[in-house]
């Protein structure tokens, strides 16, 4: 008889709940970075004069994506208790919520890197919201940390 | 009779290794953020003088005393064979390298976030040296990623 197949260690319940606050955290913070633009003094400023900026809605938009698919395979799973490519699949969560929640974590660091120094050069509406995007980038990370601990504990067992 | 203690996923000596790496990555990182001051002009520039580098040499700082300890206690595993602490220090490794880890990212990232838009005013000695520690932390960043990977695999199997 084939072994049975791997539990995962919390409620996939409790995992889409968390995908679906990264999701939203995500795609709020896209949206304010994407529209960030204004003047400060007589020059006008949008994100894509920043590279940090760009990194970040980069970062964003790969999370949004990835955390799509994620949440459907979780929703597929909550809904008809099949899970998708059995242990292979808890491998493939594994490795792709640890490389997202990096990715995320750098794409707030290097926003917040930028903004926290501009910022000593006089605070302005630019910059606040920047920086309200990278906190939003932040906190999609810590969902997507979170994520990472649940893939990371609903590994398979070692034969 | 009590349940046989969970082995590594990996030989000790590899990840004996891995941190070794890690260690020195970062402390080569940590000495050229401290001493990078050099006149860009007329001004002096010290790496205190941006947040986002006091940060970086902060991650790197903690990177390094984290790092110290627990490649004593895996020199201990290996030339013992006996592991401190049971299945309890196999969570506290997963805990601690996935934190760990995180840091660096973040530190690294906020490094660069900064460096590559300040570079776009004309690149000097002072931001060579600080995208210099900025990739040397990302490097000590990818081994603690490693680590990490290391000590997700190693959690003891779920009964």
């Amino acid at each position: 008889m084939a072994p049975p197949p791997s539990t995962p260690a919390v409620s996939p319940l409790v995992s889409l709940i968390i995908r679906v606050l990264t999701f939203v955290s995500l795609l709020i913070s896209v949206i304010v970075i994407a529209t960030n633009n204004s003047y400060v003094g007589d020059t006008k400023f949008k994100f894509d004069d920043f590279y940090a900026y760009r990194y970040m809605l980069a970062t964003g938009v790969i999370g949004i994506a990835y955390t799509l698919l994620q949440t459907a395979f979780t929703i597929f799973f909550v809904s008809t208790g099949n899970r998708i490519g059995g242990d292979g699949l808890a491998f493939v969560d594994f490795y792709g919520d640890k490389a997202l929640s990096y990715l995320l974590a750098t794409g707030a660091a290097a926003g917040f890197g930028l903004t926290v120094d501009l910022n000593r050069g006089g605070s302005n509406g630019f910059l606040n919201k920047a920086n309200a995007a990278a906190s939003l980038l932040f906190l999609g990370f810590i969902f997507s940390a979170i994520s990472s601990i649940f893939s990371s504990l609903s590994l398979p067992k070692r034969s």
